[in-house]
């Protein structure tokens, strides 16, 4: 008997997807039941291999035998489906497994999704399908189907839909349900359909892997819920986003809230910034509509990738054309700028009256045959990397028309093009002409501009090379013995470090941090900060005051002993008033710095991704203004210039207007090594530095507050 | 013979949308014409008046006599409809005209669409057709359409849509072809279509104006390219859309690009910023695509208004549930607290696997009944405002069933009910029965939910009261007579007042301006400074470089008369290597300000809408970050608030963290005084205050620097 783990993808993918027999336990013959659905839709598939029925009773189904029990069915029988109630399915499965079968979809609900007992069942279903070496998909899912093989395991309404080239794997049974009727209505088709239920066993990342290898899938789409083990979702998926697009709904927006947290860097971390971050690693496409998921999908199992932004829209009246050309830029795309050459021989071709300008505007009266001259020369423009065919309901000449003109063009093309039919019940039968043959067909314009955007997001990104995490930037030795030294110094299980200690650690890292030095009276102060040499910068030292400068603990620009000794008496006075409970230690004093530009970096552990490091706006306003990005760490250099490049707090380190350029370099290096840092010790719950201050271009970049967070036993 | 403008309304409406006779000029047999096509839909529409064709070949066509020429038509002839050549259309008018129509649909194309030649046709008619009083919709227009009289005088690819309570007003003749067959497609259909072409003579607003009269339209949809009269069409839209909801897509926002300007707020408003605010003025809902207006059309023309933002999801499975929820907030919504009651109701009906909270998950057996019994639980909820039942296909009940169960319970509501039926083949039946019923049925959980979203946000709307803008709160004479002592100064047809020109405008408006004085020498501004009293700032004076900073022009908190005079010195020498050709006239000093929150205030004169007033983010990074608001001037004082609300800027005013609260009331009056001062003075180009200082919470808000251009005869 064999632990999953030493079962090869291979092997419990064949038994899924390549069964020589299926055997439904719990079936019926209600056509009402879910267990007379499984019959049917596995007869209806077309399923060739042997198909085997078990319930107690016996008799006939759907011309097929019924056996009374699972020991009695023949061979062949790879895989078996469980529809039995939840509190059988155990000795079900032992049952399954005596049999000599080892992969199971297990149907019924009742587990986790119902409440403690039901979670409990689970736990103990899945000890039980480890302990016998049975691969599982589910419990609580509606199944899986190959529109290929044929095979359709699930209890979904027929039809099935017809093959296609994408793959769908989702969370949720009745997404499934959703898609696949959505699908035969708009003319497209799945390769595979993975309803995961509660995935005691396989999960999303499991079949992402797998459907790399799949010949039938040109894109992997997915409904997620959550994720199960984070990281190796990020691993696989940056492995197979390379081979084959990987596109993704997440939902749960609204569910998880913001989590409490005392640092900038935490309060703004919610579940879909790490997320975000993942998918951005990994090179998943994250849609934000069900019905973008689709849209997308098939413009890119379809469609050839574009060698560029360009793109050119034909159409056949004004209003079509300016919708479309609205939404270019908006998708990271550019109206080409026609060559003369093409516009001459558009205008041959066009009335007088025509737009030979993109978008080409051919004027109602074009007919088949032109849309499809027309759509020739705009692919011969090199200024051209793709078009989009725009078309109402033309007035004289039928849809299909256009489509059957357009259907040799197109596919006779290197490049992409995508047809816009606005319309629904006259462009039906177009629809449908284009979608058989593998041509990205939309309603909207909108929609149709979109597809092409994310055609030319795809080829940019193939085009870039993965980004790799470079060698550890930071002193390893040394930051773990600072790290060491102030846990020391923490004297507890967890919790903030001592700002000098702190400020250690960073350096160990090799980030720049403001010297910041202890005084418990007045006159020690004055005497640190001649030493510190004027001005210095004051703040309150208090274990138990997160934010100081809510308390009026920050005091800036003192200039001579005597202000330094007033300073330090204020600050004691009004920290004591405003929170006379808390553990006033003196003051830390800093030298002033030169100005500069001030940003935020930090990093927190994020609940499924672990690390998660960010780049933002500094100061006060990192909350107000969200101008923050985040991305897993270790940070591969190039996506820490991508945060630099989303955030306004990023672009203007380049200098904006008469706001000087700043150190953007060092910026970069310090966030490479907070990243590295938050990796490399698990210990580190939050760390932010707020602000950073970057010097002019190159004197670096300084860390004016450095605050850290160990987590304890219990955090 | 009337002129155009003594016709009142009603007269032109009636002779266009109850004709008692109709004249189609230019007939054709050949079917692949349009003039074929136009009698072929009026036939087919089933208009029931007197149909005249003419056609100098004479004889029959579908049934009707072609009469050789306009004059032999006999009565009733109220409408005429001319598809003649552009270069013929002229004389067709003025026979027109002398057969006593005072009406006429100009289909025919060649006009400014063209070019020059058909622009200059175009003048010429539009000069006719106000001399002869013939009121003209057109040309280049294919027609309108009332589905309720009958009547289709358009030559679109039939069939026409059902009657229904959406009226479509359009620029475009395409889309109205796109939009006729989306509708037909999903189940709905139009009161009134209306192509307005190149709008020779009637115009959008002129629709929009008559249609708020028409029994029949519930909303009014528009697809816009741009607008005629900006004022005149917000006056009316803000008449119109308190009576009916205004839905609008303005496309072009590609086209128009951003005007060079040299003030942050001229920078920033695009055409699109005058388009938001006149929208936004008038309560016309603004949509970002052609689905989300029909979308959102139907939601508003067939469901009761919500009394509140609590919506309920009613389902019966996880996946749509959630795909709904993770939107709501997006949408303005809450996820309505069911109470215990409907709790408790709820769980001696469902399963105990099923949720009773909110989304309410019925469970994939849900039949029919039990949709329909859930749903009315919900709607007796007093927390519920709303509800949106989602459902894929059931696995076990036809869809059309669950459809029609649902049906009287909606109906017999008071709240609003919207359906999503997740699929497009097995739910067809289910979506006409809805939509037959005027239930709005989408197809996506996010479209779902969006639809609700605008039926909460029009009904808090209507219950805010029409703006109203204050007296003037600007010293009318005061400003007019400084406006006018600048331009003295200026002595120029035009360009930028000098600082302390501005600043005794904006005085004489009631806003207070930081005192600035012009010092020629070093030690006139010691001397200067010392009056003013230490700590001052320096500012170049300079008639030719408009930002001071970006040649080292400023210089803050000098603090002594050395420091002022070294200063002096080193402004000087630094603007004139920086710009040798620049006068450099001395600098302006000021007194240095009380710490605050800078923002920045400024007005500009868009082409259509005339002055727009802008609120912001203060400083350099007004630019950069783009956290403006814009209005139409004059500005009522709860638009203004709004501003401020919908800026990060506005929002920290009333303090953030550690951030002070400052004195909003002074930025909302200063925003308000100077819409005002836009708005009576057409001769201000462009004003801006930047930065605005707001200080401490009762101490005022000032204006730091005070620009403001006067536009000159050519600018």
């Amino acid at each position: 008997m064999n632990a999953p783990a030493a079962v090869p993808p291979a092997a419990w993918w064949d038994a899924f997807f390549a069964p020589r027999g299926i055997v439904i336990v719990g079936v019926s013959r209600d056509p009402s039941k879910l267990g007379f659905g499984l019959i049917r839709n596995l007869v209806k598939s077309g399923y060739a291999g042997a198909l085997h029925l078990v319930n107690p009773k016996g008799g006939m189904i759907l011309d097929h035998p019924v056996y009374p029990d699972i020991a009695s069915v023949p061979d062949p029988a790879d895989l078996a489906i469980i529809a039995a109630p939840a509190a059988a399915v155990a000795d079900t499965l032992r049952a399954v497994h005596a049999r000599g079968i080892r992969a199971a979809i297990i149907a019924s609900a009742g587990f986790k999704e119902v409440g403690k007992e039901g979670a409990a069942l689970e736990v103990e279903l899945g000890r039980l399908a480890h302990e016998l070496g049975v691969r599982i998909v589910g419990p609580n899912c509606i199944g899986i189907a190959d529109m290929h093989l044929p095979m359709d395991t699930t209890f979904l309404p027929p039809p099935a839909t017809a093959p296609g080239e994408i793959a769908f794997i989702s969370h949720s049974g009745a997404v499934c349900g959703a898609v696949t009727d959505i699908a035969n209505g708009r003319g497209f088709g799945f390769s595979k359909l993975v309803s995961l239920g509660n995935q005691v066993d396989l999960t999303e990342t499991d079949f992402l892997e797998a459907l790399a290898g799949d010949p039938h899938t040109r894109v992997i789409t997915l409904y997620m819920e959550g994720v199960g083990d984070g990281r190796r979702f990020v691993d696989a998926a940056s492995r197979v986003a390379r081979q084959k697009p990987v596109l993704a709904i997440k939902v749960g927006r609204s569910a998880g809230g913001r989590r409490a947290a005392s640092s900038h860097t935490g309060a703004l971390a919610g579940a879909e910034e790490g997320f975000d971050s993942a998918f951005r690693r990994s090179g998943v496409v994250r849609v934000d509509t069900l019905e973008q998921l689709f849209d997308w999908a098939r413009a890119l199992a379809w469609c050839p990738l574009p060698r560029g932004r360009g793109v050119a829209i034909l159409t056949n009246a004004g209003g079509p054309g300016v919708l479309a050309a609205d939404v270019v830029e908006a998708n990271g795309l550019e109206l080409a700028d026609l060559a003369e050459d093409t516009r001459a021989a558009l205008r041959r071709l066009l009335p007088a009256a025509a737009s030979v300008a993109n978008p080409v505007d051919m004027l109602a009266a074009a007919n088949a045959e032109l849309f499809a001259a027309c759509l020739g020369i705009l692919l011969a423009d090199p200024n051209v990397h793709g078009v989009a065919v725009l078309t109402p309901p033309p007035p004289m000449t039928p849809p299909e028309a256009v489509a059957a003109a357009l259907l040799p063009v197109i596919r006779g093309s290197t490049k992409p093009v995508v047809v816009g039919l606005l319309g629904a019940s006259l462009v039906r039968p177009a629809v449908q002409l284009l979608s058989d043959a593998r041509i990205a067909v939309y309603t909207f314009p909108e929609q149709t501009i979109a597809a092409l955007g994310v055609l030319a997001r795809r080829a940019e990104w193939l085009a870039t090379a993965a980004p790799s995490v470079a060698e550890p930037p930071v002193r390893g030795q040394a930051a773990l013995e600072a790290l060491a030294r102030a846990r020391a110094a923490l004297g507890e299980p967890g919790g903030w470090l001592a700002p000098e200690d702190a400020a250690a650690v960073l350096e160990a890292c090799g980030i720049a941090v403001q010297r910041i030095q202890a005084a418990g009276s007045a006159a020690q102060a004055a005497e640190l900060a001649r030493k510190l040499s004027f001005p210095v910068a004051m703040k309150l030292a208090s274990p138990d005051i997160t934010h100081k400068s809510d308390v009026g603990g920050v005091v800036l620009g003192l200039g001579s002993r005597e202000a330094v000794e007033a300073a330090f008496e204020t600050v004691m006075r009004t920290a004591k008033a405003a929170r006379p409970d808390a553990r006033l230690l003196g003051v830390h004093l800093q030298k002033m710095l030169p100005p500069g530009q001030e940003v935020i970096v930090g990093a927190v552990r994020d609940p499924q991704f672990g690390p998660l490091v960010m780049f933002g706006s500094g100061g006060v306003e990192v909350e107000g203004l969200k101008d923050v990005a985040f991305a897993l760490a270790p940070l591969p250099r190039e996506e820490a210039d991508a945060m630099l490049a989303r955030t306004w707090a990023g672009r203007k380190l380049g200098g904006f207007r008469n706001l000087a350029a700043a150190d953007r370099e060092a910026v970069l290096d310090a966030l490479v090594r907070l990243a590295r840092l938050a990796a490399d010790f698990p210990e580190i719950a939050e760390v932010e530095v707020n602000p950073l201050r970057a010097l002019a271009v190159g004197q670096g970049a300084v860390a004016v507050d450095v605050r850290i967070r160990i987590s304890g036993a219990g955090s």
